[in-house]
């Protein structure tokens, strides 16, 4: 028989961690380096300490929990992800991947196995970036995306700095904030979208992150009277990107299943209803898992708006927004966790995530994937987040023969 | 020699008048019944006086300004407009159709010529609805759409009610506000639009207003997250509302050069760049001088509605906002403007208003028609309003003949 997880064990944890920064409604308001951030790391770390693990702190903030290899100076395999959440956040979103951690290590601890490579859990500070911009900075100075002093001179609101609150909790560590080497890294998470669930699989094998590009796309025509201007003497942004939207949904459907394009937000000025708009604001985001796919998208939103702006007699511009390239995970990661996922029965999808991770920043310097969990109406980042007892044993479950496996090998 | 009306006269009334309220641009703020509103009546009623006008005051401040017939028991042929500006108006809008009326007083009465009927230059009380709502609030209580109660008890943002107004000006007139019978009525003004300016004439023989309906469409889907959703599992409301705005243009083009089909504005819900909206409301503007026409139109938006809410898998729902039957002016009336015009030797477009005008309150009453002239731009409700002297001495000499005409048949 197989080693097992603790499911209800893992559960009562999450449960546990939850009451910190929990709210009314269910949710949990535990942003970076709060106090609340604090006592949850505390718990955190002395639950790791309890089955003899050992932490080191990184300049940054980001908790290194390591269980000890059969050869301790090869490179480790590495889990986690973030305790930090939205003000208005789930139980599960980062804390799943944590906590699912801690319970590969004590499921391993206490049937007293030791793997060839050691274990580390991370916990990545101020992921979500609610409280500090951008997200991702503990794994994105980690990494060499950004420089120290960049990451800990973020400030919130209050203006506050990352550097004074870690600090003030005594979370500045000693271990220079800088990649070592990894064996594998692997991250555990909920799928914040709705596929799994569509199609009834508890277990998501993650190939990669999507690549996407926000834009501005600005139109600019002619304000006149809606009453008396003759239709083809109208110079109507309206009228243009009725026809930009339509063409982008078809180039998606083009691209194929994996394309996206979302228009969530637009706005007409003056915005009088009687007044041909001067001017009509159209967000678009485009998404691929596939940088080159993506780049063709790219190429053809600029060729559909430039046209169809020329055809209606308006000018257009498009401001780049955001770039973020496709991130295609590590092979023998991803076989890993699809070979745990079928040694353990588990129905699984082949997916791209469709949101950023630690993962993509520590992809950059390891071999790395992820393994997704379906949640509740694919909703995050709101306090109705919910996953089942069952798919929180089944990931973590995937989890423990990834790792071991990896670990072993 | 025909009568020729005294170009260099009116363009003098005009400026002296602007300059009750003028603003710095060269616009003018002269709100209905403000002190400037009651002096700008008042220059207007003594330049009538000079020339042996009698002044009726009904009980909404309308005035009516009488050059005897040679047989006064007949109805009268009445002129005019308003004298009230938006805040930020120009010098022409309304106070032109007024001016323009004195002016034909002037020449008949510096000729010593009466006509049959009697003549009548009116000033309608609030046509702009800018200080009170809603607009044309003078001629709309005199032709029985509202009541006096309902016109005399409307309030500005300060309180302050048209009653109150009317008595601290000593406007509110013993004269009942109702319909009396009347031979003709023809508004001169300028035309808001940018027809007549394109088409290089001085003349617009407006044979009726167009018939407007107004809507907000709110179109729900769901709300999901950019990334992960893929696009066959969406409910995007901002699909269907590009697919019906496409077919709303497309249903303008077939119905011909006299519909209109304007968005002025849009907006979606939660407006978030990485999100699939809920909701997204647009505004739709319809219009076309047939009712039956735009009968069909308001027939055909609901289907295409419909439809592409149905195809995109979104509900919808379309809010009625307004809805201003189409206005076909008087035969007779309309003969007499061309034929003056004609006469005159100008060139003339037959055309609709695209904007409602006290004509269009007195058209439930009296046969009616009204007269154009170009404006810079189509440029109007604003500063930078402007006629060239040309088509002002234009478009009061086509006012002269057909007042004549009409009076003497």
């Amino acid at each position: 028989m197989a080693l097992q997880i603790n499911g209800e064990r893992l559960w009562a944890t999450l449960m546990e961690m939850a009451q910190i920064g929990g709210t009314d409604k269910g949710g949990c308001n535990r942003q970076a380096l709060t106090d609340k951030d604090k006592a949850g790391r505390e718990l955190f770390i002395s639950w790791c300490k309890d089955i003899g693990c050992t932490l080191r702190v990184d300049q940054m903030g980001n908790l290194f929990l390591r269980k000890a290899g059969t050869d301790d100076s090869l490179p480790p395999v590495i889990t986690g992800s973030h305790l930090d959440t939205q003000p208005t956040g789930g139980k599960f979103d980062g804390v799943y991947g944590v906590l699912a951690g801690l319970e590969v290590l004590r499921t391993l601890h206490e049937n007293q196995i030791k793997t060839q490579h050691p274990l580390e859990v991370v916990v990545w500070t101020n992921e979500e970036g609610a409280r500090f911009s951008p997200a991702m900075i503990g794994s994105g100075v980690w990494c060499g995306e950004f420089s120290l002093d960049y990451g800990l001179s973020r400030t919130d609101k209050a203006g506050v700095s990352i550097g004074d609150e870690l600090a003030r909790h005594g979370y500045q560590g000693e271990t220079p904030c800088a990649p070592f080497e990894i064996k594998a890294a692997i991250e555990l998470h909920i799928e914040q979208g709705p596929i799994l669930e569509a199609e009834q699989k508890p277990i998501g094998v993650v190939k990669g992150v999507q690549g996407m590009r926000w834009y501005d796309l600005v139109i600019t025509g002619q304000p006149v009277h809606a009453g008396p201007t003759p239709m083809e003497q109208r110079h109507d942004p309206m009228k243009a990107v009725a026809k930009i939207i339509t063409a982008l949904y078809a180039l998606a459907d083009e691209t194929g299943p994996l394309a996206r394009a979302t228009f969530g937000d637009i706005n007409a000025s003056p915005g009088s209803r009687n007044t041909v708009p001067e001017t009509v604001t159209l967000t678009v985001d485009l998404r691929h898992p596939n940088q080159q796919t993506l780049d063709k998208m790219d190429e053809a939103f600029r060729r559909i708006a430039s046209d169809f702006s020329r055809e209606c007699g308006v000018t257009h511009e498009i401001i780049d927004e955001w770039n973020s390239p496709a991130v295609e995970f590590d092979t023998t990661c991803i076989d890993a966790v699809r070979t745990s996922a079928e040694q353990a029965g588990l129905a699984y999808e082949e997916m791209f995530s469709g949101a950023g991770h630690d993962s993509v920043y520590v992809s950059k310097v390891a071999p790395t994937s992820m393994i997704f969990i379906p949640c509740e109406k694919g909703i995050s980042h709101n306090e109705a987040e919910n996953a089942t007892p069952e798919d929180i044993t089944a990931g973590c479950q995937v989890l423990l023969g990834t790792m071991v496996t990896l670990a072993n090998a």
